[in-house]
C-alpha cells in the first residue's frame, strides 16, 4: 500500500510513474470504500485522480493557488493535500465538508459547492498577487457543464481582456455536468475532443481544391498543416484573448505532466482542454456516470445502492405530479437549469420531450426564459434548487414579479439538505421571496399538498412559488389534485395554551410536539401556514381572538422570514401578543446528517415541545 | 412636418427614404426637446432611429416579437409605435415610463430596465410561439455592452442549441454598453468591425504563400475570397450556432432594409452585427456618449446642463472618499461592473488606474473576483448599484459571506431612486442582505458618516454591506474619516411619548418630523440606527426601558426590513411594544421625482409626523 504510507504533496515528487498509477488506484479505492458507506460525490472525483497528482506535482500549492470549481470533484484533492486521515469523516456532521472549505485546509483556495465560480475567483488571486508582488501560478479546474453558466463566461471576458500571465484554466472536459451537458457549447468541445472541428473545415477546403484541381491540389498537400493551425479548435477561447492548447487525455499522467510543465512557460492566460472519463475505473460509474455523480451509501462490490425503507422523496411526489398537470394541461412546460435527475424530471422529460427545457446550468436564463414563455401563454415551471434560485435573484424580481408573469417556481431541496452542507442548505427563500411584491410563496405540509399547491399554482396568473425540501416526505397517501385557496391557512387543531403556525416541513413536527405536550398537560393549537405569502390573515386576526401565544416554526432562517411576517401583521395591526419564531438560527449550518441538523436547530417536534416547555415557564 | 402626422408603424411603410430620412431627423428633434426638459437616456435611443423605422418596416409588431434590451434605447420606438402623444411626460410622475412596460403598450413584448435579459425573453417567445404554433419572428435587440453579461452568453448557449428559426438576435454594436466597454468580447467586436479579423488572416497566408511562392499564389488568388468566408469574422457567434451577418451601417437604412429582408429568409438562429453611433445627429452626445448616456436637463441648443445648486451627491461623496482611503491604504482596491461614472469612480480610476477593475456587465463575476483578491489579502471595495447586486446575491452568500471574506460593498442608488422607475429602485436590499449570516448592514445619515462607515468597512475583518441613496445629500461638512464601533447605534434626540429607529436617509426626516410634533406637543426621541445587523441591542434594551411606542423608519420594503428586524429582536426577548414599521409598502413603486415618491409612501418628515399622529390618537 503506497497510499497508507503517504504523508503529503512532497511524496509525490519522488515517486515513479509505476508508483503513482498504483497511488492512483489505490486513491479510486479509498474513495469507493468511504462513499459507500456515506454516500456523496463518487465519479466526478474518480475522474480527475491522474489530473489532481499531476496538479501537486507541477505546482506548490498552496503557494500556488489551485482553485477547484465546485469541489464536486475535490475528494482525491482531499485526500492527496493534508486530510487522508479525515477522509472517512467525509460529509458527516463534525467531519469533512464534501465540498471545499478554507476553513477546512490551506490547500481549499477558495470554498465551492455553486458552480462556475472558479475563473472569477482564480482572476482574484492572479491580480492580487501581482499587485502584492507575490509569487505563484493560479490553475483553475472547471468542468464543461460550468462552463455554460454565464458567470464563466463573464470571468473569461475579464481574465482575456487583463491577460494575466500563470494563469492556467484547465477545461476538465467530460461531456457531461451533473446531467449530460446541453447547449451549443458542449457541442463545440465535443467536436473539439472528436477532432471533427479540424477534419470538417479540412474537408470544406479539400472539396474547393478538388474542384480547381492541378496546381491547387499541390499546393493544399503543403499548407495543410498549416491551415490546420490557422484554424484553432479552441477559436472561441483564441478569441477571448486566451492561449488554447489540448485536448489532451486526463488519464495519461506523463502527458498531462509534460503539457503542465509546457504550460507554465507560455506568456498570457492559457485555457488547457483535459477530456476525462466520469466514473474512471468503477465500472458502474463508468456505465451510467449521471447516476453515479452523486449517491447515497452503496455495496461496494455490485453498485447496488443500500436502499432504506421509507416515504416516497417529496422530489419524486413533484415529478409524478408535474407529469399529471401536464397531461391535464398542453400548456404546462417545464424548466430546469441542469438539474433533470434531481428536480424529479426524468419521467416528464421522456413523455413531453419537446414541453420539457434543460438550458444547463444557467439559472439567470432558466428564469427569464420561462417568463418569455410566460408572456406569450405558456405555464412554465421553473424547477430549481432553492440555494441555486439565489443565481436568478434579480431575475425572479426584474422579469416575472414585476410584470405579475404567471411562472411557477418549484423550489426543491428548501431547507436543511443534509450532508451537502452550508452551501447547499435553502434556508433563506422564504426570506428573500417574500420580500419581493407580487409573489406568492407556499410551502406543503405533506406530499397531497405538494400535489395541490403545484395545481394551485399552475391555476393562478401571478408568479407562485412552492418550496418543498429535500429527502422522504411523511408517507401519506396521494389522490387528485384539488385547488387551495391562495393565502388560506388551515387549523388542524384546537388548543388553549397558544398555538404553533408551521410552514412546511415542520407543519406534522408541530402536531408531534402537541401531542407530547398534551401529555404533559399542555394544550396548544396547531395551523399549518402553508402560504407565506399572503398569510391567512382572517385566520390570524380569529387567533389572535383567542391565544395569547404564538409559536412560529420555519425551515428558513428566522431573520425576515415566516415568523418575521406574523411579526409584521400584528405590529400593522397593533396587536401585542408574545411570539416565539422558530427556525434557522443567523449563522451558516455546517453539514450533517438531515434530521440531526433539524433537531440541532430545534425545528423537529423535541426542539418544538422543549421551546414551548421554556416559553410557558417563563409567561406562567 | 411628417411625425406630426404619423398615426402608427403603418404610416412607415408607404414613405420614401427621403421621407423616412426626414422622419428620422425629427425623432431625434423630439428626443431631444423632451429630454432636454425631462431628463433621461439620450444618446442610446439617438443611435438606433433607423433601426427602428427598419425594424417597423420589415417586421409586423406585435404579432412579430420585438424584444429591446435594457431599454435605454428606446425613445424611437415609443415615439414610432403608440406613444407619440405621451412621450413628453417621459419618467414623470404618473407618465410614460423610461424603460420598456408591457403595461404600457402591447408593443412592449417583454419589459427591462436591467441589462441582457432579452435573448433569454426572445427565446422564451419563439419557444412558445413554435409549441403554440403561432406565426411570427422573433427579434432582439441587444447592445455590445449588454453582451459581455453572462446571462447573455447562457442565453446565446441555449438558443444556439435549440437552432430554432425566424430568430434574429440583433447586435447593436456601438462599441459602448454605458461606459466605454471592456473585456476580451468587446476586443473582439472591434476587431470585426475594423475589418481586423480577416485582415489577420488574410495576412498569415499571405506570408505563408510568398514563403511558398509560384503555384501556390496563383492558388491564392482563387482562393482568398473563400478563405475569406470560411474564416468567418462572426466565428465565436457561428459556432455557437448562429448564422453570422454583419457588420452593416445602422444608419444606412436602405442597407438594413435589405438586409433584414434577407435575414428573414435564413433557416436558424441569426446574429446580425450592426455598427451605429451612440448619439448620432447630436453633436454634444457624438462627442461625449458617455456622459450623454443618461442625463439630467439640459439645454437644447448649447449641450449645457441646467444644474440647480444642491448639496454633493451621495455618490461624489463616495468617490472623494474612496479615493482618500486608497491614499491611506495601498490594500484598497476597486471593482465595479461598468458603472465608473455611475458610482463615482473616475478620479479613483485616473489616480489608480493598477488598482481600479471595471469588468464590464457582469455582476456575479465582480463579486466573487472581489472574493478572491480578498482571499489573497487585499481589500475590495465592490461598488454595486442595489438593484443590481440582486444580480450577484448567490455570490454574496455563496462566496463571500459563507467564507467570511473582507469585501465592501459600496452599495449606491438604495432606496428610491426616482425617474428611473420601479426596475431601478433599490428598495430589497436591507432584506435580501439582512438574512444572510456574517453580515454587516450599515447606511449613513450623512455624507460624513457615509466617510466613517466606508473607513469602519475597510478597517473590519468581515463582509460589510454599506448602502446611501442616488442624489443629492444633505449638504453637511466633513472632515476625516473616523472609526465608528460596529453596531453602534447614535440617540439623536431624547423623548417621551415614542422614538423613532430611523435607518439612512430617513434619520434627517425623523429629526425634522420630531421637530414638527415638539411643536404639536407631542416630543418623540429619535435614533439613528446606521447599523442594521447586527444592531445596537444594548440601546435597544435601554430604549425600551424608556419608552412604549417605537417608529422605525427605513426607504426598504417593510417586508423583512429594519424593522421586521426590530420586530424580531423584540420577540426574541419577550419584550411587548407597540411598534410602527415604516419603509416601502409591498408593491412596485413607479417612476418619478425622488422626494414625489418618498412623500408618496411616507418616509419623508411628513409622512413620519403623520404616521405618529395617527398612531398616538390610537394609543392615547
Amino acid at each position: 500500500m503506497i497510499l497508507e504510507k503517504y504523508t503529503g504533496p512532497i511524496d509525490l515528487k519522488y515517486m515513479t510513474y509505476e508508483e503513482l498509477e498504483k497511488l492512483a488506484e489505490e486513491v479510486r479505492d479509498y474513495i469507493l470504500d468511504v462513499t459507500a458507506k456515506n454516500g456523496g460525490h463518487v465519479a466526478p472525483g474518480l475522474g480527475v485522480v491522474e489530473l489532481t497528482i499531476a496538479l501537486l506535482r507541477v505546482f506548490d500549492p498552496p503557494k500556488d493557488i489551485i482553485v477547484w470549481d465546485i469541489g464536486h470533484q475535490a475528494y482525491p484533492w482531499k485526500i492527496l493535500t493534508d486530510r487522508k486521515d479525515k477522509f472517512p469523516t467525509l460529509r458527516q456532521y463534525g467531519g469533512i465538508s464534501g465540498f471545499l472549505r478554507r476553513e477546512e485546509s490551506p490547500y481549499d483556495a477558495f470554498g465551492a459547492g455553486h458552480s462556475s465560480t472558479s475563473i472569477s475567483a482564480g482572476l482574484g488571486f492572479r491580480v492580487a498577487k501581482d499587485l502584492l508582488k507575490r509569487d505563484g501560478y493560479v490553475v483553475m479546474v472547471i468542468g464543461d457543464g460550468a462552463m455554460t453558466a454565464g458567470m464563466a463566461f463573464e470571468a473569461l471576458n475579464n481574465a482575456g481582456h487583463l491577460r494575466p500571465n500563470k494563469f492556467i484554466v484547465i477545461l476538465n472536459d467530460n461531456e457531461m455536468s451533473i446531467s449530460p451537458n446541453v447547449g451549443a457549447i458542449s457541442t463545440y468541445l465535443s467536436k473539439i475532443i472528436s477532432g471533427r472541428f479540424v477534419q470538417e473545415t479540412r474537408q470544406k477546403i479539400k472539396r474547393l481544391v478538388q474542384h480547381l484541381g492541378g496546381p491547387a491540389e499541390r499546393f493544399m498537400k503543403l499548407t495543410e498543416e498549416f491551415l490546420k493551425g490557422l484554424i484553432s479548435p479552441g477559436v472561441i477561447f483564441e478569441e477571448l484573448g486566451f492561449n488554447y492548447i489540448g485536448p489532451i487525455n486526463g488519464h495519461d499522467l506523463p502527458a498531462l505532466e509534460s503539457t503542465l510543465k509546457n504550460v507554465k512557460e507560455i506568456e498570457g492566460p492559457v485555457l488547457l482542454h483535459v477530456y476525462t472519463k466520469k466514473g474512471k475505473g468503477y465500472k458502474p460509474a463508468e456505465k451510467d456516470p449521471v447516476t453515479w455523480h452523486g449517491v447515497a451509501p452503496y455495496k461496494r462490490e455490485s453498485g447496488e445502492f443500500i436502499k432504506k425503507p421509507s416515504p416516497p422523496t417529496w422530489t419524486s411526489v413533484f415529478g409524478k405530479a408535474i407529469v399529471k398537470m401536464a397531461e391535464m394541461d398542453e400548456k404546462v412546460v417545464v424548466i430546469t437549469p441542469a438539474m433533470k435527475e434531481g428536480s424529479g424530471l426524468v419521467e416528464f422529460a421522456e413523455k413531453f420531450p419537446n414541453r420539457f427545457f434543460d438550458v444547463g446550468i444557467a439559472e439567470q436564463h432558466a428564469c427569464t426564459f420561462a417568463g418569455g414563455l410566460a408572456a406569450e401563454g405558456l405555464k412554465p415551471v421553473a424547477c430549481y434548487y432553492s440555494t441555486f434560485l439565489q443565481r436568478a435573484y434579480d431575475q425572479v424580481i426584474h422579469d416575472i414579479a414585476l410584470q405579475k408573469l404567471h411562472v411557477v417556481f418549484a423550489i426543491d431541496r428548501a431547507g436543511l439538505v443534509g450532508e451537502d452542507g452550508p452551501t447547499h442548505h435553502g434556508v433563506f427563500d422564504l426570506s428573500y421571496l417574500r420580500c419581493i411584491p407580487n409573489m406568492i410563496v407556499c410551502a406543503p405540509k405533506d406530499e397531497q399538498e405538494l400535489i395541490d399547491l403545484l395545481y394551485t399554482g399552475l391555476n393562478q396568473n401571478l408568479p407562485f412559488a412552492l418550496r418543498y425540501p429535500r429527502g422522504p416526505a411523511y408517507g401519506v397517501p396521494t389522490g387528485d389534485p384539488k385547488l387551495i385557496p391562495v393565502g388560506s391557512w388551515e387549523e388542524l387543531l384546537e388548543g388553549e395554551d397558544g398555538v404553533i403556525l408551521a410552514v412546511g416541513y415542520p407543519v406534522y413536527q408541530a402536531l408531534k410536539a402537541a401531542e407530547e405536550l398534551k401529555k404533559e398537560g399542555i394544550r396548544l393549537g396547531v395551523v399549518n401556514a402553508r402560504f407565506v405569502k399572503p398569510m391567512d390573515e382572517q385566520m390570524l386576526l380569529d387567533l389572535c381572538s383567542r391565544y395569547d401565544l404564538f409559536i412560529t416554526v420555519e425551515d428558513n432562517t428566522v431573520v425576515g422570514g415566516f415568523g418575521s411576517g406574523v411579526l409584521e401583521f400584528l405590529s400593522n395591526r397593533g396587536i401585542l401578543k408574545r411570539v416565539i419564531t422558530l427556525g434557522i438560527p443567523d449563522r451558516f449550518i455546517e453539514h450533517g446528517n438531515q434530521n440531526l441538523l433539524r433537531n440541532l436547530v430545534g425545528i423537529d417536534a423535541e426542539g418544538i415541545a422543549r421551546s414551548v416547555r421554556k416559553a410557558l415557564r417563563r409567561v406562567l
